[in-house]
């Protein structure tokens, strides 16, 4: 079983930290491709960023699928274009979002994610809301790029885990959330240091993938997943027409 | 005052019907710049289309404030990248669906979206919840392409009329809303026909935008609508790097 | 087009400071009559002056449709009576509540609204829940009574300001909603001494009467704003007979 | 223990019911005080009726307080100024609507109100959700005229009763609960007829009362139901100024 | 009227404080019996204590039933085993958290329950959701154990009274209820401590189950709460096979 | 890896069809103790044989997690004493209801979870708003015994199959959930019959339990699910006593 794990920041070091993660918890028999966008912005912060990874990823995800992968994974805690890459492939797609809010709810009543931006913090909460967990589950923001997760100049970490300290002293969280794919190294660290579980996205997602494909179960495509009806698409998005997507 | 209504499909003869409703209702002072993208899908039809149809209108939406306008409108209901362009841009932006939502709840408790494609039902459903409008609305789907409205030999009127009629039979719903800025056309023939208020988007949005330039009131800058950060953004997406969209 | 501005609180100071709001944003095609009430509370200050400020409230707003008003605004921030004068009105009606939470929706996605005494606190939040604005809205009270507003010797408008600067700090508000009609005639230096927009509900009224005017739109009569059905009225409400009213 | 138990609607006939249906579940020791407001419309039917039975209701709420009755009841299920009615008294004030969803929810997950008038129908939704009651409880209306039901030519209970066969066989209703005052004789025929629980909200409020006042339980002072503040009132509301009311 | 107030505790101290509670508010005609359960925890400290307390606790609803209750009362404030009990008798049953939710729905718009341990403070906050009061209802835990309230020794009554006034002063809270049966004899005092009112649910059930039995109510057994279907119980659970339970 | 997978229904045919769908989609590497319980109802159906399979479940629990098991799933389509089980193990322990909803939310955005008995609708529903699908599920019984799905001469799998039918007519539905453990053995068929996912829960947790445990994931123990203090158990119960359970 090959897995797609694509990072629509076009950030090809934060992609590798992505694909370690991911290989540390899957199957003996799955193999990750761990795959960076090649066109959008070198990270995602925030709702602008987020539209424009979308047709890069789009394009990852209609490859992805062409070369056999069962499942395909978006690597990013905005969950970047699921809705448009559902409707797109056949093969299932999961969020790292939704795949880590999902597990965590299995082990916690209530948990706080500890994302990136103050800017990604609103786009985070309405995830929270549209997969159903508003009630239990409080969003922050440790106000840091996501690029300086990987700086070891920056204070980044600290921060991060000043604001993980803050959740569990005052949002009642019994789990954390790490909120931007590019904390998926950091899960086992936090986890001894802080005695409290921790989830990352990513890992969530790949288990999550394994799990859909040997349940034989992909995207209903009875209604909003409904392929795409052909047309003609304009200018520099001619390519992204239906039927040459080739999927 | 001008307002730039942009229009997310790449169909020019649909843009013209929007520009019309969209001068019928604004005020003598006011200059209606009606604007078709010129990249992505001919019409929007779901996720896929929406998703593709952002970069060509944030080109559009920067274009236009670089220009003069005073506010910008998204003439699609599915509200295509409304989120990006107000991170974008610091002048008013409004979507057709949330500014005909919004007049509709001053006139009617209850009430009825018929939209295009039974595809558009969900996100439009989406859209009715993120506006706290879920409890009043009810959003239906005639099954009828986008294009098809301005096809005279199509049933696509038919189909609309019928919706609307079961809707208010069957909705208790006290007023309709046009679920698509191809129908701007239609609203004052279908109030007549069946009694009751119908509200369309594009007029609503334009109301809307010119009620903010009055007031002076522009999208809030402190948290998700803050201006994007200045970053690389890699391949054919390279000119949309915040910097390079000169707003 | 004439707008009747109705102020339920029967302070005429008060009316005055509405009507100079009122006139500020509306089309120079617009007249605005504000109107004072001539029967209930010198002041709304929670439930009780409410309720006893709604007849008074009632006659103006059927003397307004008889003498030809295009559209009537309650000027009070409870939107007092609101769902009566709509039943009785054929022309629409607009609470200041409403109208102002509407319009910041458009520019902030989440905000605080200032009111003035505590014990109208609550009846706001219902309000705010009723308009679907609920999960992105807070309410607070700058504990000041009504009328202190126009006092200069009164310590009111400080309060409201440090009331202002809580929200900003602790409520990640994006944009300030003036919670009394007697505070129109300060959205303008709060939003320069605050930096960030501050939205008054009268202006933003009389902005969507304008609207739904021109867009040929007024409440739906098929459900509870159905015209009332005519009977007897007894004692000191004789004259509230609905066919006595004359609307 | 005195209980006043208030029809708000000013028809004697009605109140004879109310009365006879409250001392028929009241303790042996409580005398219940049957009252018939004085001003107002002659049956409530909607918002407009509503608005205008309240200060004829609080009229005798301050009455009923003043010659010492242990609490109060406002005998019309769209529990009529019950805030203003809490806010000017000391004693427990509770509605026929409140009383009746609270003993309903006790004895059935799931259940239905059956009202009068259509124009009542969203009225009544309104007082299921602010009751928390939402999610467990349809409101139908058997599109009656509330006075209809004294009169024994009209069809009204054949309407309830065809309107309560639908609820059990389509709502889910495991209980039925009677929408309007003057109802209040039926609940036992009714409950005999099909087999389930039907609740009369004036039986109830009278249970309610008594429980509240055997608990030395009254409405608490510190938010939105505080002493209203005393101001002058003016025109014919003169009389309703806190200070004029003596309670 | 034999109201049967069953502690699912299996301590016989606590249950004098129970019965005491129930009969200080009881009507005259009214026999309490107060009843201790024989088997389950001594006391009942979150999920896993309440699981095992349901047996011993349905064992006393039977018995409590065919010896002629008119109705029976779970005094704990988790409601332990409600729905099943519910399900088995054809009496009424009332918990002491819905029924003390409900008596204080009726006198203030929010209040705040302090229950005792931490964990049980999740549970309690369920309930509160189900009873459609999480709006406006908070609950905090005096981080106290159960059978502590006993104790002179211990420092629980005053850990109890710091977290209702922290719930007075943060909660907007206008009225508090105890959220342990063990609580039941502290209302009176902690009343005039306060100055507000407290709600004690063994008191509230009392007076609830007089209300359903006065109006000849009882539960519903059209759906969850139809009676058992018999079947093979196995095991040291044999005795509890429908038919064996008699009733 | 062993996952102990419990039915708490005492029926071991039943247990033969659990253990098998958990083994259709287990890692190579992982084990399913396949366990019936041995005390409790031969079938539960209803909160009254739910409530007192608990007791039987939780001694099963506790020998799973004693005999080295690394996460232990409940599998009874209500998630029978789930959260007692989590207070009471260390290890991870998941419900076939949450497994099964969680995993299609990764692949539909409607679906309608099937069950067995009417009475067994609203606990079903109950948990469906607890595990935040309220919006997008929809809850159907097929009015069939639990055990009738073993007899082949019962009319049990048409009147499944006709009520999925019905799902996907009515529902909007774009998959189906199986509701009971008892239909594990069916997901593949009615999936080809029908032409969209069919979701069974048990294969869901046996896959969710091994994403957990790659994860390196338990219940946090902060809160509710700490575990249970010692303390006196009485009767027939004394066994529980949290010290005498062994974990």
């Amino acid at each position: 079983m090959r897995i797609a794990v694509i990072n629509p920041n076009t950030t090809a070091s934060m992609t590798a930290t992505i694909g370690d993660a991911a290989r540390r918890v899957a199957n003996p028999s799955t193999v990750i491709d761990a795959i960076t966008s090649s066109m959008g912005p070198a990270s995602i912060e925030g709702y602008y960023d987020e539209a424009l990874a979308v047709p890069g990823l789009l394009v990852e995800i209609a490859r992805a699928e062409k070369q056999g992968a069962a499942a395909a994974i978006i690597a990013c805690f905005d969950d970047t274009g699921l809705d448009a890459a559902r409707a797109l492939a056949s093969i299932p797609v999961i969020g790292i979002c939704e795949a880590a809010l999902a597990a965590t709810s299995f082990i916690a009543q209530r948990f706080s994610v500890v994302t990136t931006m103050e800017r990604s913090r609103l786009p985070v909460e309405h995830l929270v809301r549209r997969y159903g967990m508003a009630g239990r589950c409080t969003v922050r923001a440790a106000d840091i790029p996501v690029l300086s997760l990987e700086d070891p100049q920056s204070n980044a970490r600290d921060r991060l885990r000043s604001e993980i300290a803050a959740a569990l002293k005052d949002d009642r969280a019994e789990a954390i959330v790490l909120g931007c794919a590019g904390m998926a190294d950091l899960a086992l660290d936090l986890r001894r240091e802080f005695s409290v579980p921790v989830v990352d996205g990513v890992a969530a997602a790949v288990k999550q993938a394994e799990a859909l494909v040997a349940m034989g179960l992909s995207t209903a495509k009875r209604s909003a997943y409904a392929r795409p009806v052909d047309k003609r698409y304009d200018g520099a998005m001619e390519a992204f027409a239906p039927s040459a997507m080739g999927v």
